[in-house]
């Protein structure tokens, strides 16, 4: 039995033990947004955190029901969420944000509270909830419009994107590459230079702020498929993918095995079997970065979205049964802002998804979307400038000097070029706030995502 | 379906397909031991080498009944061979040994051949025979005797090693952690962090000429598993493992785990599937390291032969259903001594394998044991000492000195402690010879290599 075939037992036997007294919850978002930071908290709330002054928006803590939780025993062969290793960088002096994780994992909890009220509150002195943590990166569900273009029309979107103004240097020399390129050579020496020097560009693209849609979203991270032949996939210039030739045909070949081997699995034996969805996004490392990665950014947040918008014709739920009932989009690291800018940056985060979820056509799931801080690492307040009360934060940047400043406001809306050319945003980097073991950890609305994720399922 | 899977799918639909017109060779040694050159060589052979006079004792060539050898197709998501990369590498200059492959790969050929005889040399202009080349580690191997111990004969076991003469220095930081432990602690920060300093030591031991039993054998390249609590798992000291602590019970858990998650698995689905097996052995590097190395190589070849001896009562034929009916037991770079000394080089490892193979008790399968070259890294001949032809080897040290020398006598037997501190062996290191794409690449007996291996599946 595979890892992944494992997952979907275990879930199938605590469906049948327990009835719906069990959540898995998927924690995503593009390198760099913050999953590590989020979990790391969202456990910590559930398990050192569960006061009513430290989560006062959520329910099951606030009428002093929530009775505790505790970690749950671990698949043995399955990668773990480093969850006390995180909360050791947390401790350093100076504080470190703990290290990204690579691929996925996975943390279990066993939550216990009072029933509110009704047969259960009646019968049982108390109520249990398991809670299945599963991270993986946003990277693999940007894979998913791959299912629905040709390797032919793959090249084309390739290499409009890579004509983009942010990304258009760093692709000149692949460019050149493939302009001398033999199409009629498939030898395998040849075939993987060339996707060695696609690797490469993928990789400056993954150091480049504001490149988000990196594809295939393997070819960095293996794992186990290293020296795989489907991993030997480039975008060949769209006037070439259009010959038939020997080297078209090949790389049609592995691209094809790739959607079959890696995207199809991901969707049917992960993605099929999550009941919840958290994505964290990073809008303001995007304002940072400028037009052209902001844009991105959207045009990124448009094909994840994709994986969640399964209306009866989409192509999701024709391939697979999704059941994710509730999606919260996170705008992350919102403390590096004042809170005053919470609102427009919600409002940002909404108008980069392209529509106001209230209102949105998502008729299988529930979505909302907020601007939070997982873990704080600015504590805000207000400076007298000509007399004026004005919003502040105070922090500690990454090369170790205190800061206290404005950060400028949020644009409520997409800027466009000219706003960008008139204006550069500047979002400081910050260190987490001191914090020790026994404490509970400082954070903006982890309250109201615990109750949006899982107040209906802790009544 | 997972590749484990997908292997065993391809074979039972090419056994369909074509009833014993498929054969599966595994190829495995311990690190250093020469798999990727072994690889390398014997398909160069198969599709490059294939004249009389390179190879004269393999039957179906030198009756001219061989048609050719080619790659086949790649199954797309299993790790394929990298033999165009390392053919490179023997053609740089100076000449460069291929690096060495981590974890498992595979390679396919399709031979063509004229049938010897018999109704299909008369029906068929030609008979072809399918060869999938299945790389693995042997340290993989050495986990198979854990299913017959217990979490703290393990313990017992390992400390008996770790106290041999040279591996003891090594140990005593790691030993001395282990006198400090608190066995009522089974924190995961306290387990990981002793975890590591396991690896650390299981890591200067894999660097440690003569250290060949280092287990778990997935600890140091976990791939997928990295992460997963079952590799949390190190050897208490003896007496400490016989207590019943929360320590003990959790190593003991992880024990179990990996021994149900890692090595079960492998025997099930890569080992039961394999026809024929070769084990590379580096005699002479063990005898330059000494009498422990020397020892420790003989009791890690013991241990790998229970994987093949699989009588009535095995544990191996009572836990899976392995069909291997050929193993060849290859010491390797036997051109690193000279000519005369290949018979002492076989008859040393045979003895390292506690007996003489020819009348083994290995029922099941026929076994060989061979002094061979792979890809050839010296020239033999004579000098005159004193008159007298004294045989020598010229070739290139790493450091490219140009060498000429008698490298000394190899043993036939396994040398006792007196003879080690008598004499210092010294077989010296070389580089490959220089070739050329378009050339045979030279070798010692990979014709009796073929022969063995194959010959039968070529009538």
């Amino acid at each position: 039995m595979s890892l992944l075939q494992k997952i979907q037992q275990q879930r199938h036997d605590l469906t049948h033990r327990a009835f719906d007294r069990h959540i898995r919850l998927g924690v995503t978002g593009l390198s760099g947004s913050g999953k590590t930071a989020f979990i790391t908290s969202l456990v910590h709330q559930l398990t050192q955190g569960d006061e009513p002054a430290n989560l006062p928006f959520f329910d099951v803590v606030r009428e002093q029901r929530y009775l505790g939780g505790k970690l749950a025993a671990q698949l043995p062969d399955m990668p773990r969420f480093p969850l006390e290793q995180n909360l050791q960088y947390l401790q350093q002096q100076p504080p470190q944000w703990p290290p990204s994780t690579v691929g996925s994992s996975r943390l279990g909890l066993q939550l216990r509270y009072k029933a509110a009220a009704g047969l259960r509150a009646r019968l049982q002195s108390h109520s249990e909830l398991a809670l299945d943590i599963i991270d993986y990166p946003g990277e693999w569900l940007l894979d998913l419009p791959l299912l629905e273009m040709s390797y032919r029309q793959w090249c084309e979107f390739s290499w409009q994107l890579f004509n983009r103004e942010h990304r258009t240097t760093l692709a000149q020399p692949f460019l050149q590459q493939l302009q001398d390129v033999d199409l009629t050579n498939d030898g395998e020496l040849y075939v993987q230079q060339l996707t060695d020097s696609y690797k490469q560009l993928l990789q400056q693209y993954h150091d480049l702020p504001g490149a988000y849609l990196n594809q295939p979203g393997r070819l960095l991270v293996p794992g186990q498929l290293a020296g795989a032949p489907m991993l030997q996939l480039f975008p060949l210039l769209p006037q070439q993918a259009e010959q038939n030739t020997a080297l078209v045909a090949k790389l049609t070949q592995h691209y094809d095995s790739y959607r079959k081997h890696v995207i199809k699995p991901f969707y049917r034996r992960y993605f099929a079997a999550l009941d919840r969805q958290v994505i964290l996004v990073d809008c303001l490392s995007a304002l940072n970065a400028g037009y052209a990665a902001t844009q991105e950014l959207q045009q990124a947040l448009r094909l994840i979205l994709q994986s969640f918008n399964y209306g009866p014709s989409s192509l999701l739920s024709r391939l697979f049964k999704p059941q994710i009932s509730k999606v919260l989009f996170a705008a992350s690291k919102a403390d590096h802002a004042t809170p005053e800018q919470h609102k427009a940056l919600t409002l940002l985060l909404q108008q980069l998804l392209q529509q106001p979820l209230k209102h949105s056509q998502y008729q299988a799931a529930t979505t909302e979307a907020m601007a939070i801080a997982a873990i704080r690492a600015s504590d805000s307040g207000f400076v007298r400038v000509d007399g004026l009360a004005q919003p502040c934060i105070s922090g500690t940047g990454l090369a170790q000097q205190a800061l206290t400043y404005f950060p400028g406001e949020v644009p409520a809306t997409v800027p466009d070029r000219a706003l960008f050319a008139a204006h550069k945003f500047d979002f400081i980097p910050l260190r987490p706030l001191p914090w020790q073991d026994g404490q509970a950890l400082r954070h903006v609305r982890m309250d109201h995502v615990l109750q949006f994720l899982l107040g209906d399922k802790l009544r």
